[in-house]
């Protein structure tokens, strides 16, 4: 038997008592699944000394040996347990997302057809150095009645370690089975995990590009997650250009390296030559490199700007790059969103309404924006109180994914003894 | 360049095109969408004697080289037609599924975000003989929005281009690009389409448990479908002996080749000795084959009762046979559903209202069904109008799915030049 054979049959028998586990999360009314995620936003800071010390060790393993975002990321203090707790409580705040009745139909007397949403069942979380992400899914998953089996980075094994412990203490203080939390830790758990279709619903990485392409690419469990971010903004040739220029500015500036930020702006021809020049002299004085195709090379100093090659309408640069190009007519720019863009949000600037509810309707993403900018694609800004996720799927859950996107629907129907015969 | 290299080529453009007149489709208001519908009915109805004499040539080609099943699924005559023609005008009479606001949430002075059910943009079909699909499929998608790539077998190659060129023509006559319906013919054709990852947002492979799963594992376009039912239908200790003995009867016999069929019956050991020799009698009336487990066939007549192995619990016998099990609670039964059910649908029968709802929470299935057939589990019975196929998977869509399994949602955000920084 190889380590990854001996490794999928002991993580076989935890998804099954992890299912199990669910099971009885399922069943729980609401106030007893919050009043354990009260009772563990308590005990993280009753053990905030002892989360703190375990994460100085993980810090002193892996000193010098990663980056500085790396360890950034790892490190976390007594605000950051605080912050933690605080977190879990806000879970404990948002409206049940099970036993939400959808719809109600009357198939015959006495026979009634409810469709009622409940828990996925057991959820198979990937995530790199944050140990923040222990409590924040956890208490997503507690909250949507589903059991949850988390892989952590090993550089942060000792804290997250003592945070699934706290968990699990609490989970069992309150006569329910620990098993609903369970932290996995090496790399053939994780070839283990990609494995256990049927037993394990949903897979849900949180890293970078790759890392999510991977996971996608090496199971057949549905995943949750974004691969890229590739947003545009078209100024349509009825924009009011202050807004197109303020809105560009924030959509690339505010937080280059995150997924909803702009990569491309399409600006139409008619009004190119007002709008290009001061543009240009906005990314500038925000220190943004400009790309640019022929034509919005021509209307500035083609010296001074980038060439930008099919390469450039197809990245995500992540960065304070931004590419730039001129285009005939709104079905142009709509044709190379629906080429180049990832589904993820793009946006419109123009006064014409008409204009933008068209653009609206025909741009397939998972946000079509009017008049802002793409940054607001974010699950706390969307008022969905906590995100699991983004999603740049279409099935399923799209966009900033909060509790809904844990729960799916089944059909309960009430009979009497009634027969199809 | 290989065969399948050019048909992927090629196909890529007949799926741009298609992408490209969804978008069209997309945009139409709901009263034009349902007057296509009508329009294609009785392009039906006047094509009625052409599409029966193309139907009797792809039947003489292929008489006696298929099974007289086949051959009967892939005939069709002008009641046939009539038929066709009903279900489209059915599907126009349905709700739109399309622009539907399912939240709105202001999050800032003039800044609003509208969560509105959309398109999914290109739906690719496979289907086995039946023609009847075609009329049926084409009409849901035009209804929900949404382009179609069409691939039914090659036995059915006259029919088929007949009923696709009837759209086609009242596609144009309309005004709108024909290209929102697409019929393709060869194996290469299927192996092309599954590669058109980003092109094509969903496949619904329509035919058998082997066929479904073929193309599941063989492209990474989500798939809409189910691979099997294995149906279970446990008697409670406190169950109504006369519902279920009726209840099981027909969940067996009333058509034992539907997914939605009973395989095998769950019995608590409290009512085993009352509730088996009836059964086996009535079963047995019925020309069905009883399985059973140990303590069923030492209950029953051991000798005359085949034994049930692990490899009944885990078959859908789409046939006259059904695999019985003394369990000795509650908990038993629903850990043999957990493990052996393929999630489609699973019956109680009990009078205790408690016992059925804890059921109905904790078994995982797409229908949960207290003291009813699970033969009810059918998008016409449960009124959704039309059934585009069963979904055995928890995401998206689940149970059987109407027009909503083909819309997915976008946050529409209206600003007045809205900045996040």
């Amino acid at each position: 038997m190889t380590d990854v054979q001996r490794t999928t049959e002991s993580l076989v028998e935890v998804a099954r008592s992890a299912r199990l586990a669910g099971r009885s999360l399922s069943a729980l009314p609401v106030e007893k699944r919050n009043a354990i995620l009260m009772a563990v936003a308590e005990a993280l800071e009753e053990s905030s000394s002892e989360i703190v010390a375990a994460n100085k060790r993980d810090c002193e393993r892996v000193r010098g040996e990663v980056s500085q975002a790396f360890f950034d990321r790892l490190q976390t203090d007594e605000e950051g347990v605080a912050d933690m707790a605080t977190k879990v409580r806000a879970v404990a705040k948002l409206p049940d997302p099970l036993g939400e009745t959808i719809s109600v139909t009357s198939l015959a007397s006495d026979l009634t057809l409810h469709k009622v949403t409940c828990p996925l069942g057991l959820i198979g979380i990937i995530f790199e150095s944050r140990p923040d992400v222990i409590p924040q899914v956890s208490a997503l998953c507690l909250k949507s009645g589903n059991a949850v089996i988390l892989k952590g980075g090993t550089e942060a094994a000792e804290t997250n370690t003592l945070l699934a412990k706290v968990w699990q203490q609490v989970l069992g203080e309150s006569g329910l089975p620990e098993e609903a939390v369970n932290l996995i830790h090496t790399r053939e758990d994780v070839s283990a995990l990609l494995r256990l279709e049927g037993l394990i619903d949903l897979i849900i990485p949180r890293g970078s590009k790759d890392f999510v392409n991977y996971i996608a690419t090496h199971s057949s469990i549905p995943v949750l997650g974004h691969g890229e971010g590739i947003c545009h903004i078209y100024v349509d040739e009825q924009a009011d250009l202050e807004k197109a220029w303020n809105i560009a500015t924030d959509a690339k500036t505010s937080y280059p390296a995150a997924c909803n930020a702009v990569e491309t702006i399409l600006v139409h021809e008619r009004v190119a030559t007002v709008f290009l020049p001061e543009m240009l002299s906005r990314f500038r004085s925000a220190g943004v490199e400009v790309r640019g195709c022929d034509r919005t090379r021509a209307l500035l100093d083609p010296q001074s700007i980038v060439s930008a090659s099919d390469n450039d309408w197809q990245q995500e640069y992540s960065d304070l790059i931004i590419s730039i190009k001129v285009v005939d007519s709104f079905d142009e720019a709509v044709e190379h969103i629906d080429r180049y863009g990832s589904r993820h949000t793009e946006a419109i600037i123009t006064e014409n309404r008409d204009t933008a509810e068209r653009f609206m309707t025909v741009v397939d993403a998972a946000g079509v924006y009017h008049n802002a900018s793409t940054r607001f694609a974010d699950g706390f800004r969307y008022g969905l109180g906590a995100e699991i996720g983004i999603s740049t799927s279409k099935l399923h859950a799209r966009g900033p994914v909060g509790l809904q996107g844990l729960v799916t629907y089944k059909y309960k129907l009430f009979g009497n003894g009634h027969t199809v015969g």
